[in-house]
């Protein structure tokens, strides 16, 4: 357990995830909706690509793949990802990817719940930023995140390869 | 040496970068508009964090510190960083950063030489797509990634921590 994150009424606990809850975030992925085109899982065979990504980011310190569980769901999942560059003196940036939490604990605090500790452990970590990219067609993101404090200085560019 | 890049009537080498290579990257870093006033090196003191983050880099197999030396001099520089994740099917990611080339080196090829080749080394090593974030005052830059086939589908948000 990394923490409690406190909503109104309750406390929702906050951990690394485990090999098992790749499903349940792959649901919450896929329940998107941008990833519901791109994500899901009805065959063990479909698991099996997200398993080996799991493996990936378990295995290497670098990134913390984050849970808040209820049993054996999912109600919350980000990917937090420490990267260093020589840029800004040397300085390690904290990068956040595929944050979703579902849609019965949206408007809650949990998203902000989450993101806070995300920010304290990117302090903790002496990161000289945070940052994320975030899909244009997301306004209730952005307002969310200028909330939080992010500023969108930066255009997001993607280039999709084709394999 | 990972590659020639091709110019006009020349070719330009492409490799990692080795520590004694972090003084001139860090000069192209500070030549920067907007990095002018976050980097630079001018004592040995200055220069060790620098050489704290090249560690980190040459150590994690997931991070490509490129260089185009010229003698002991850098041309052009780019990190290119893999990073794993659950989302599109477990896809691996190409995320570049920090990318500077030399002033009397622009408007010769060697920038889109240098992404071509990132882009390429993104395929082999089978991402889905490739991202990077570009500061929005830098209108040229928008030009040139939108020809190299990137879209600027998202926001790049940033937020900066004090230490």
């Amino acid at each position: 357990m990394l923490a409690q994150l406190p909503l109104q009424n309750t406390t929702v606990a906050l951990r690394r995830a485990a090999a098992e809850d790749v499903p349940s975030i792959v649901d919450l992925l896929a329940a998107d909706q941008l990833g519901a085109t791109r994500d899901g899982v009805t065959t063990d065979e479909d698991l099996q690509p997200y398993l080996n990504a799991f493996g990936l980011i378990d295995a290497d310190p670098a990134h913390l793949l984050l849970v808040a569980p209820d049993g054996a769901q999912v109600l919350a999942t980000m990917q937090l990802s420490f990267l260093p560059g020589l840029a800004r003196r040397g300085a390690l940036r904290a990068q956040i990817e595929a944050v979703r939490v579902r849609h019965d604990y949206r408007s809650r605090g949990l998203g902000a719940a989450l993101f806070e500790w995300a920010i304290e452990e990117a302090h903790r970590r002496n990161c000289a930023l945070v940052q994320l990219t975030t899909d244009k067609s997301r306004a209730d993101a952005h307002r969310f995140y200028e909330r939080l404090g992010f500023v969108a200085s930066h255009e997001g560019l993607k280039l999709k390869l084709l394999r």
